[in-house]
């Protein structure tokens, strides 16, 4: 695909190399990355730290921020490239139009197992030993990698994918343009335990999981339907793989949770919350919008909007980088206030012999 | 349902409108919450905390805890209610009387491979696609749902259910009336690595799982056997989803592990004891009985029974909540430190000054 | 099998209690552990501290450390006992000669479905229910348990296994006598989100995975692929359970994850690092040759080889000691910097009144 094509297609180009010099239009096969460049291919820098790359690159054509002086140095080595205020999102748009993902051939293979009251949409592709049962609703264009098994009247939303061996449980409502990736589990029944005097007895979990359209789900998580109501997951929101979600959590749209992430119940996400790889937050928080908690950070409690928090329990960002630069200070801070004690006794004692000495 | 049914049927209840109103008797027709009320149900109330959701509840009958005041503003509203100690384990039960959880019918599915030397019990439910190896032994009325995969000789107690694409391993016993969530794994392979000086030796894990009755284990979760002697989770104990447990580790009865806790190889619970959710257990740490964790808490050593323990290294609660108090001031603390510093070497200073005053 | 053939084998032995008895030599029916010792097995002792078990052990025979008081209260007891510098690798061995894990007996079974295109080696076993895409090449010796699913041009290294339910995906290479457990996937799509100020847009993961030999991957563990290029798992590196590693993290040979570690993406990790469970390793961090992290570290920086690091931020071991047996002083710290300051300012005071004495 020659550059000038790519740079088309991108739709957020802003300033290209086409301009200066229309004779570079090299022809490109693919995309890499620009510290492991393949030749003829497309990639992307994200700023300024990564110039050197491009004295080393054997990329055809790269991505540039809005940064003149990379552009320079991009012409004098005789790449093409482009410029945008957003190069990841330029390469990722590139990516897609070099990279077909998998996909299953339409078509419903014999050995799957649907229930007769099972309603499956049109131009579905369902894979070997896929199960669904009794009342599923199956969407147009879905597609069922091999060893799914569909609960009964659970609902699977047009153009979702579910992979290999992913689960959706009893009424879980899955949204359009969805992907379970392999493994993960939705709509499995919430951690419904009662503590009493004999021991713990069974709660069991009514409810269901809603998952509005474009959300994603990573490999082994798993996603619990509440005792009543229901756990909802928004539109557009990206959950990493091994991530937890308890019962009745309501997660608004555009949310992003890092690997092994865990909700405790209730959990109240506003839209455009980002939570970093291992963060837990605990029962009932509400966590406002725009919010952000860095790795493994234990929210305790409510967060406010826009807020960027860290460590447990967390704190905002400042404060807990000031702390945590004093903490391994301690000891030395320990020594220092003994020692002082000390000079404050010693003072206070010579003061009294100096009040006492006559004058 | 009528409510006077349900409230027999809770087998907790102590007081209930129908004493004083009797002709308050409203047909029940399920369960919601209290917040996101649904006419005709039931639905219950912790404390007082709450008490604004009785004015305004579509609820036509609650579960209140023993406080009159509550009473008389259910009974002002016109409302049914049930007065318990435990609201919450009679929410549980008013749920058990109006939702039936899911069941296979009972019958083994024509795709289901069962090795001839397995046993299979009485009126068992077996589904599609699951495959059970030689020797294993099924119980009566166990239901098992599609892909799940029984090695060699596992044995599964009678009444127990194992959900779509859980895999139990050679060797592994589970008790009676215990369920396993979609994904999880049961007694597989111990993390046998010897290091040594040429890089890491496998030590084969020939040891066995052994649940006790009533056990629970959540999606994806996975539990180890070990590499000699075997790992136990006991009676009534409830593992919620993602939960690791490695080998060797010893469960007593009723534990309670949120999800994402991890033990490492032999730590021992004794009975009552609850983790939160990503709490870590370290290397043979022995845990007394009824000790509690916060969720995220590290617990490196032994624990006393009854101890409820926070923070990484955990500390008892009260020491980590005073000392996690104090930590963002550690800046703070450090300034000060700085300025005392000055102020008594200016003392020292000042002090000589003033002996050496000729007087 | 006597004991004198046991010590042959274990190929490490550099003493043992057939030179000053050579009568002594049992016949070894298998392996127990010294604590919950089984007549007529052997087992092992890491060190001194263990010694109480030799009074009380019912083990015919012992794997000792070089250590000649041991072996004297080994003899007395009418013990056999072989000595070595490894006493676990050495019982790691001793339980090989006696424990046969589980295979599947050779041959396809007649449910796998292999496509056409997808070649398979010699002497391979592939259990019920296995789904092989189109392209994917599996080696000779390679056991596959039932339920797996490999992806369009998976490679599956000769003699590698494959447990039930685990995932394979498109492109994913895996090297020679690989072992990946139950429910764990192979080269999931890695998390690619780009933020941008409409939300989330989705990055294809178009490069691949690629696991060297020797290497083993725990239950329901997740190893994702790339946008570009590829994550690679260096030679007889171990993972265990529920590990999470993200999209071009780079694992040299010999590295070993605990449960439930998380590698965020391009970590890279020089051979021989140890990572204790639940450790969270940041973005693009550099942990350098044979660095370990205690458990629940939480690595947000490079790590200079060979550091042992605690905590999060993560310190060096003894740094963090040090701090953190502080840390539940520091309200006691707090109260002794609040009287300092109030001594200090008497101490100033009373020197201003002892200056203005009219001498």
């Amino acid at each position: 695909m020659r550059f000038s094509k790519i740079v088309e297609q991108l739709d957020i180009a802003e300033a290209s190399s086409l301009e200066s010099c229309p004779e570079l239009n090299p022809d490109i096969v693919g995309v890499s990355s620009v510290q492991d460049s393949v030749p003829e291919t497309i990639s992307y820098i994200e700023g300024k730290k990564f110039a050197p790359y491009i004295e080393q690159t054997t990329n055809a054509a790269l991505i540039l921020p809005m940064d003149p002086s990379l552009q320079t140095q991009a012409t004098e080595r005789g790449l093409a490239w482009v410029s945008t205020p957003e190069p990841r999102l330029g390469f990722a748009r590139a990516i897609a139009l070099f990279y077909q993902p998998f996909c299953l051939a339409p078509g419903i293979h014999p050995t799957a197992i649907i229930h007769p009251t099972a309603t499956i949409g049109a131009n579905v592709a369902i894979g070997p030993y896929v199960v669904i049962h009794a009342g599923a609703n199956i969407g147009d264009h879905v597609c069922i990698h091999p060893q799914v098994v569909v609960y009964p009247e659970a609902q699977v939303g047009a153009s979702t994918t579910l992979h290999a061996s992913c689960i959706i449980h009893e009424r879980a409502q899955l949204g359009q343009h969805c992907v379970i990736h392999a493994g993960a589990v939705i709509g499995s029944e919430g951690f419904g335990v009662v503590p009493t005097a004999q021991g713990c007895e069974k709660m069991h979990q009514s409810g269901i999981v809603i998952r509005e359209d474009l959300v994603e789900v990573g490999c082994n998580a798993a996603i619990d339907r509440p005792a009543v109501g229901e756990t909802r997951i928004g539109r557009n929101s990206k959950l990493d793989n091994l991530v937890h979600v308890a019962h009745n959590c309501q997660l608004a749209d555009n949310c992003i949770l890092a690997a092994q992430v865990g909700l405790a119940g209730g959990v109240a996400l506003e839209s455009l919350v980002v939570l970093g790889g291992q963060v837990g937050v605990a029962n009932n928080a509400k966590i406002g919008k725009g919010a952000q908690a860095g790795s493994k950070a234990g929210l305790h409690s409510n967060v406010p909007a826009g807020s960027v928090m860290m460590g447990t329990p967390a704190s905002p960002y400042r404060t807990y980088l000031k702390s945590s630069a004093i903490y391994n200070r301690l000891p030395e801070m320990h020594r220092t206030l003994k020692q002082l004690q000390k000079q404050v006794a010693d003072l206070e004692q010579q003061l009294v012999q100096l009040e006492q000495t006559p004058q």
